[in-house]
């Protein structure tokens, strides 16, 4: 076959949809519990996907507590970068990987930590960098609100450089270890970073060996114009949002475009389609259990969900009614994307506030059906261009992950478009993304 | 018995002693390789120790790199929160305890990922908090040099009260996951941090739960008066570095009659008193395996181990002579203890050069012979009142781990002063120590 689809899951603890939690089949535990997401990584691992994925964001929410006690989206979670160092020694294959805002943290130790959990895992750490969307983020690391956009894209591309240069502070084969020398590293082989930046001063060498990975793969998502080119720039993964075929092509074309005027090869960059999936054994029983979470969600959280990405306060509104213009922002200061998406359903469809979280939900996005079905769209996204791979989001966890690994992926595997084991040893390998040769190799 | 006494041992990969790399038993890949690390960790729970230690300096020296490749520590390291995380799952027992400086991080990332371990390892989490002692690690964090001694003690204060707040933002009960009722947590055991200090400014709650422990246990090893001070207010472990019982008991008691004056009982602060250990079938076995790791200290390494901690230029001195007057500073800037140590040596023993770093390599002053010698060293130590345990360190690992944990626990056990089995599920159940309930509990 050509280069087998990709695939990544996005883990959230009880699942991805809002309501998951109250599901009877989910686990009461399942925020602290690392039996729980262990259980996850290796159903994962059975299924031979590329990436085990924990999204993330530094802050609880402390206002809005009536409705944010509904919801238990980052108000109960392991940070990733210990989660994931946890659960390397507890699997061999999938890759790990997880957020960190390069607008809060110090480069050299994100340099480290991330450098760390490569070589625990032995080369499968992968970095999702962002520069956070939010203002109660910022107010947990001095800041009273979040820098504007551009500024904080300005302290990315400054970051992910630096951690990059820290990662090469050695080169490959640095530490020789030669007892009869009696030199534990070669001195010619350390490469101090000298940084003056705007957003960063540093000056001394990382404290760890070069990554397996040479380094960790770097992931995005930003669909801003900014971040398209971020992106082109220097991710080696990205997760697309697109929600149909056609969109995602343009995305597709459009990333990969970018590229040249960086001087990178398009096939040193994967383009995942995030794609919320649900299998079960006939169309109607996999419409029956969308219903049942999609029945599970409280008004106040959807209304609360909608307010947060709407960035506006819809509280007090008639449910059974259309959102007032008046309480439609002018533009978007965080996200976008989402902003867009909200304004474009109100305007366009007339939706009662309702039917619009209900609609908006990203749950009931979910691609749903029989294993056919779901490798039917999977593979039209696939060979028609748009994606070459996917970022799965399972509804309810482990439930969706284990119906898709018994029946989607040996159905995919029939078709030849997945591999039938692990082709590689790290997630560089597995992905088919290229080592970065270190700067002094020759 | 009365309380037993307290085990920790501090792990460098291949052993404490500084030419331990070059042993014939060593493991050449030790630094970088997790199933080393568990093996070590496996092997000190097998002996019932309560805590596995790493120490830590986020920096690798960048100059002086003839004398520094010769030298492997903390050149080349697992970064401690996601080494711990991954030991985590790999132990049942013993506490996870590491050093992470509060003159460069984030409160909010550092109390995040000490609970986010806590949660991981059941309860078996401790944070060594220090203020870091040298240039080189505070360039990496955009600083020239390192505050003023003073000024990175408040700086600390400020820091382990903040992140002891954070690990309080929620009651220990908040998660309530009340499906009937669709509550994930109770509002009201919310209660988020609005902190305005001199060096930090924070306003948020932490995402995650109340660690296990309540708070992870708080490590100090600081022997100024302002670090005395400070462990008499906020540690509950502290590694004393004294040689003597004499020593050891003024330092007790000194210490110990500090913690009055903050309202605090002497007994939730246990004092591990740091001991190399060696033991052997006989006392000449011993003997000899200590001179063939003295046997193995290069020259260049054992002047610039010197150096270091006596602050000073000792590079082209003639070995075989004193060091001259000149060279020795007035007064340390960094590690005071250290210093006087050395100063002490030069002016009251009148050694030469190469007899002062064989003398001062802390391998030498490694307590050895066969068990009932060490038992016997540990029990007036333990039994007179200058510790509540040890500290201990392993010149080769896992090797003389192995030793002491084969022939010298079962003497202790015998004699009534160390515990038959783990007698707590965490950490602070083991050392005796009370779980600080939370401010707002009735």
């Amino acid at each position: 076959m050509a280069r087998p689809m990709a695939l990544a899951t996005l883990v959230h603890p009880t699942g991805y949809h809002t309501a998951s939690w109250l599901h009877p089949q989910a686990n009461a535990q399942a925020s602290t519990s690392i039996e729980h997401y262990a259980g996850i990584a290796r159903l994962a691992e059975r299924g031979l996907f590329d990436l085990f994925f924990v999204a993330d964001t530094p802050a609880a929410r402390t206002e809005n507590l009536t409705a944010f006690s509904r919801m238990p989206l980052f108000m109960n979670v392991f940070e990733p970068l210990t989660l994931l160092s946890a659960l390397s020694g507890m699997t061999r294959h999938i890759g790990l990987g997880g957020t960190a805002s390069t607008s809060f943290g110090e480069p050299y130790t994100m340099a480290r930590q991330f450098a760390s959990l490569d070589h625990l895992s032995g080369g499968r750490a992968a970095w999702n960098v962002v520069t956070s969307a939010n203002d109660y983020a910022a107010r947990n690391f001095g800041l009273d609100r979040l820098p504007p956009h551009a500024e904080r894209y300005a302290r990315a591309r400054e970051c992910v450089d630096l951690v990059k240069r820290l990662w090469n502070s050695w080169e490959d084969d640095a530490f020789i270890r030669d007892r009869a020398a009696g030199l534990f590293f070669d001195p010619a082989k350390q490469h101090a970073v000298h940084h003056e930046g705007t957003h960063f001063r540093l000056q001394g060498a990382l404290n760890i060996a070069r990554p397996p990975q040479g380094h960790p793969v770097i992931i995005q998502a930003g669909a801003s114009e900014t971040g398209r080119d971020f992106a082109a720039q220097t991710a080696e993964v990205v997760f697309a949002s697109e929600t149909s075929p056609g969109d995602g092509r343009r995305f597709y074309t459009d990333l990969k475009g970018r590229m040249e005027r960086h001087n990178r090869d398009p096939d040193s960059l994967k383009i995942l389609a995030g794609m919320p999936v649900l299998v079960a054994e006939s169309a109607q029983e996999a419409e029956d259990m969308h219903a049942e979470l999609q029945a599970l969600i409280h008004p106040e959280v959807g209304v609360a969900r909608l307010s947060m990405d709407l960035e506006a306060d819809l509280s007090g509104l008639d449910l059974d009614a259309p959102v007032p213009e008046e309480r439609i922002p002018q533009k978007a200061r965080f996200h976008q994307a989402y902003f867009d998406h909200i304004v474009g359903m109100i305007r366009n469809e007339r939706l009662t506030l309702r039917q619009l979280y209900m609609r908006y939900e990203r749950g009931n996005r979910t691609v749903r059906g029989t294993p056919t079905t779901v490798a039917d769209i999977m593979e039209e996204w696939f060979t028609g261009g748009a994606c070459d791979g996917f970022m799965l989001m399972f509804n309810l966890l482990p439930r969706d992950l284990k119906g898709f690994v018994d029946s989607v992926v040996p159905e995919l595997q029939r078709r030849g478009l997945m591999r039938e084991n692990y082709a590689g040893r790290t997630l560089r390998e597995n992905l088919g993304l290229f080592r970065p040769p270190h700067p002094a190799a020759g």
